[in-house]
């Protein structure tokens, strides 16, 4: 492939790092659960509930100690413990979201596990009372490049906000994440770019299951903290190579966790090459645990995803380009910043039942924009959000009354059609 | 005074302007209205149902044909058609604000007149169904002070957005505020600085007059717009001068507008100098009609001033420093930027009876703050908001109670407290 990387694997011994205080991660309290660890709860329970016809397609629910998710879905991106510029009550009421993910990565440098821990959790923390996943850093100390060095033991990497240097391990991950308490919890991966050559792949997949045997026996070594299941979810590697996302699939699918997740998709390869690389993970992943497709996508990746057979997706798609000013509506894509919606006052998505698209127009909306007033952001937000859930639901109906793949037909141009 | 000003009051001819086509009022439309206005609708109803004994505070109701407004009032500013980082929602839900307030100049800049008219006002452009009051640009105008010319005839200035030169006189603003239909709009006038000396303030305060008399000719000429009626009230100026704010407010008086404005106050001049000429206008302004205190102030200004006989208020004092994480709460002002909150997991404002207050806890909008999350702007700027219309809702409690002075005397101390 182009601009494939030819240099080996790194496998560095990391520089000594010391903890700061606060990172430190309260053994003590570890301890203390340990009790309830032996009494462990269940796991979160998938079930089936229809699967399409013509097409990978299912519907299902996924129940945890927060609620049940109604598959499949869309999980609204709060990186740092909020969904950028709206707010819980929004993502309840107007969203509609059954379930919003947190970054590892973030919330550990910022605000830092001791407060979290002091706050009872993430939920505790945001007050959000329905279920959360937080994503397990590695995407992101990936994104670093340059900042990060990478060895058997974990990720060195310094921090995006002081320059100062962590160390990232399976499992300190694991720890992090117990901390932050989600209800499905992410193990620790590499995130190779998609261009990888077959042996870079290959290391690097390797050292991603090593890494996923110390998540499990981590996890499995440390209760849940506040009175809620913890699941952790291992992730499918092995960039744009076949054989490797089957052999990552297999192992994977070894360990027989309450869920499965693929990783490395989304990130740069052309569009066929992630279906085709979904696909492959899809009918190599057990069909009775849901599957979860990470950081993807665009409204029309979404349904050609579900149809291969993905029950949950993210993506900061939606509230990113929604403070960029571009919509996602039920009649296509819009750029509000465009001339053509000055005294356009009919609301932002006639086509959504929700009270959110209906309340503001389209000219109120630009002017917002242009103006540079902070509410431009959140309704955008609100509307993108709105939107995507709106998606996956209808999806879902679909799925249940057996004619997705004619509906999903009729919906993709639509989706991509630009306003 | 020190600082006064000695340079003559300017009296200027302007220079020639071009109006921007779409800046241009659609006369057309005002002659199609002219049936509706010969049928004028009654203007606002103003009704006094308590006077404090110790004090010149009072309850009241302002009636318009948006709803009725109970005195003494807080209106949150919402500059450009949005008060900032709150949606309209919030604003009903949370803030429970029974009016808001427009700005003449800012939206005459954008999104322009045209837009708004198209619209069919302001209302409707920014779906708000409650009461609205705009200002007349007449501050606004003024601090643009090196960008502007004052005349006999009204004022060029330069667009802070493009440069542009625009010309406001009495005549124009009262256009344009047709054009966005507040239920409440205000004369133009010439704000001078608080250390105006005498003939400087006299020279000004006779433009304002004669500005009113044009704004009065105009306003009575031309019909309301939406099917609501438009009220306009006068501002009473002259400085600091007891003997100029007493000839203005007989002046003032003499239109028996529907309500009475006390402009030119809290804008440098020291506390006991604003209550003592607060004090005089309310004193010569008539009790029967709602007076309007201009953009004042702190909490404690607020409770000092409805003391006097102040009725409606407008800062953007709670929304401007929520941006910069200060909290008015009903304990007192709190910095939640300070490390004292970092573990702090109570309630932003456990005193304040509102879900909003309740929901998010100190440390949590800290690390908003911290993390440059835009849901930080969102809280703080509605729990603000939340306790100034408290404030004035517990005032007018405390003043039908008859208990209104003593509950002010340990109120103060507490607003004034920094925890």
């Amino acid at each position: 492939m182009n601009g494939s990387y030819a240099v080996p694997h790194p496998a560095l011994t990391p520089s000594p790092i010391k903890k700061r205080k606060e990172d430190r991660i309260d053994r003590k309290g570890l301890r203390r659960h340990f009790i309830s660890y032996l009494a462990a709860m269940p796991p979160l329970q998938f079930q089936l509930h229809a699967s399409d016809k013509w097409s990978g397609a299912r519907a299902g629910t996924i129940a945890t100690d927060h609620g049940t998710i109604q598959t499949p879905v869309f999980m609204p991106v709060g990186t740092i413990g909020s969904v950028k510029s709206v707010t819980q009550q929004q993502l309840k009421q107007h969203v509609n979201a059954p379930i919003i993910l947190g970054n590892t990565y973030h919330l550990y440098l910022r605000p830092g596990t001791v407060t979290m821990e002091a706050a009872g959790g993430l939920h505790r923390f945001m007050n959000w009372d329905r279920p959360m996943l937080t994503d397990s850093g590695g995407f992101q100390v990936f994104s670093l490049a340059a900042n990060r060095k990478i060895s058997e033991e974990g990720v060195v990497f310094q921090s995006h906000i002081d320059g100062s240097k962590h160390l990232f391990t399976p499992e300190t991950v694991m720890d992090i994440q117990r901390v932050i308490g989600a209800d499905i919890i992410m193990a620790f991966d590499e995130c190779p770019p998609a261009q990888s050559e077959h042996k870079y792949a290959l290391d690097s997949m390797n050292l991603t299951h090593r890494w996923l045997d110390r998540c499990f026996h981590r996890f499995n070594a440390t209760p849940d903290r506040y009175s809620h299941t913890q699941n952790l979810f291992p992730i499918v590697q092995g960039a744009v190579h076949h054989d490797l996302r089957k052999a990552s699939c297999q192992y994977i699918s070894s360990k027989e966790a309450a869920g499965n997740a693929i990783g490395g998709l989304s990130v740069g390869e052309p569009e066929p090459v992630m279906y085709e690389i979904c696909a492959l993970c899809c009918d190599n992943l057990p069909q009775n645990k849901p599957r979860y497709l990470m950081g993807v996508g665009t409204p029309w990746n979404i349904l050609e995803c579900i149809a291969l057979g993905i029950d949950m997706f993210d993506c900061v798609m939606p509230t990113r380009n929604g403070r960029n000013a571009m919509l996602f509506t039920t009649r296509g894509i819009i750029n509000i910043d465009n001339k053509k919606w000055e005294r356009d006052f009919s609301a932002i998505d006639a086509g959504l039942d929700n009270e959110w698209s209906q309340y503001y127009n389209k000219a109120y909306l630009r002017h917002l924009f242009k103006a540079g007033e902070l509410l431009a952001f959140t309704i955008a937000s609100v509307q993108n959000l709105s939107f995507y859930l709106w998606l996956v639901q209808q999806a879902r109906a679909h799925i249940v009354a057996g004619d997705f793949r004619s509906w999903k037909e009729t919906m993709i141009p639509v989706l991509k059609t630009r306003l």
